[in-house]
C-alpha cells in the first residue's frame, strides 16, 4: 500500500452543464481551478453513457453502452495527471426505471443534471504505467 | 458548468436512529447543525425504500417501492434551501440477500442502521426552477 | 439521531497493493497513520469478492461470494474501533462485464487496482454492541 498526506488547497460545489460530457465537465472544472490533483463525489442523472470495463486477462478495456436516461446514483473519482494532462478517473453507478443499476469506470455521459463536490490537493498526482495491471496508475 | 468555491465551517458524524427515515434523519442532522449548505456521504441498511426516477421526456419523477430490507451500499447527497426548507438530495444504491443492486433518488426509507459523514459550508446553496429540466438547481 | 462533530488532523490519498486484502489494506493505511476514526471513500477493480448481507430477522450477516473479476464502482466507508481493533466498515458497489451491479457490505476482496482518500479524525470513534439491531454501533 502506496499513501500520501495531502493538503487541501481549495473545495468547490458544481453544477454540470445540462447536454455537456459528464467527465469533461469535471475536467473543465479541474481547469477552471488549476487542480493538478483533487478528490470528487457527485451525483445526478444523464441521458445516456458508455461505461468501460476493464478485462484483466486481456488488460483490455470493453466499452458497454447505454443509449436512455439513467441516474446517476454514485460517482467517486479523482483528477490526476495523465501524459501531462488533466484526467478525472471516475466511477459511477446508474440506474433506469425499475431501479435496476449498472455500474463502472465512465468513458463518457450526456448530463441531464450534475452535482459535483471536489477538494484540490496542494501536490500534483501523476499517473505512470503499471507493469502487473497495464494501468496507468499513481503513487 | 457553474461552481462556487466553498468555506467548511465544521465536520459531522452521525448515526441515524433505527426506525427512522432516512432523509429526514439527515435533514434533522442539518436542523440541528444549522446547516443550509452541506456534503454528506453515507453507508448502511434499511428496512423498506422508495425510490424516484426522473423520467426526462415527462419532466415527472417515478416512485419505485421496495418493502424489504435492504443495504445501503452507497449515499451521496447534499443539503441545501428549496423553497426556504433544508432538503438532503439524496441518492443511493441499495442491495437485496443475493447482492442485486438497486439505485436511484431516495424519497424514504425506514433506518435499520445509518453513518453518515457530513462537510457544513458557510454560504448557503439555494435550488431555483430550471426551465430546461424542469427541476430545482443549485447554481 | 446521534451525532458529534469532528476535528480531522490530516487526510490521505492511497494506492492500494495488487494482491492484497481490499479491507485489510485500508486497515493497513489506519494503523500506518495512526487513525482511531477516520472517513473513507475508494474506487478501483477486484479480483474476486466476498460480500456479506445483514439478515435483519435473524440478526445475522449472510456471505454472497463472487469467484470473477469486478470493478468496484463504489466504495465508502469509516475506520473505528471494534474490540481495541482498528475496523474498516466498507460498504462498496461492484460491476461485471455486462455493467450489472452487485453490492453490499464488504468482508473481503483481492485487489486488482484501488484509489482511496481517507480523512482522519482527531477523536477515536469506538463502536458497541447496539440492542435494537444486534450489530457493534458508534455514537
Amino acid at each position: 500500500m502506496h499513501y500520501r498526506a495531502v493538503e487541501t488547497t481549495d473545495e468547490y460545489v458544481a453544477r454540470l452543464e445540462t447536454g455537456a460530457d459528464w467527465r469533461a465537465e469535471i475536467e473543465s472544472l479541474a481547469d477552471a481551478v488549476d487542480a493538478d490533483a483533487a478528490w470528487f463525489t457527485a451525483l445526478g442523472a444523464v441521458q445516456d453513457a458508455e461505461l468501460w470495463f476493464y478485462d484483466q486477462d486481456a488488460c483490455e478495456y470493453e466499452p458497454i453502452e447505454f443509449d436512455e436516461p439513467l441516474e446517476v446514483a454514485s460517482c467517486v473519482g479523482n483528477v490526476s495527471l495523465l501524459e501531462g494532462d488533466r484526467f478525472a478517473h471516475t466511477h459511477v453507478v446508474l440506474s433506469g426505471p425499475d431501479g435496476n443499476a449498472v455500474a463502472g469506470h465512465l468513458n463518457e455521459a450526456t448530463v441531464w443534471a450534475g452535482e459535483v463536490h471536489m477538494r484540490v490537493f496542494e501536490e500534483p498526482l501523476e499517473r505512470d504505467h503499471d507493469e502487473t495491471t497495464d494501468l496507468d496508475l499513481w503513487l
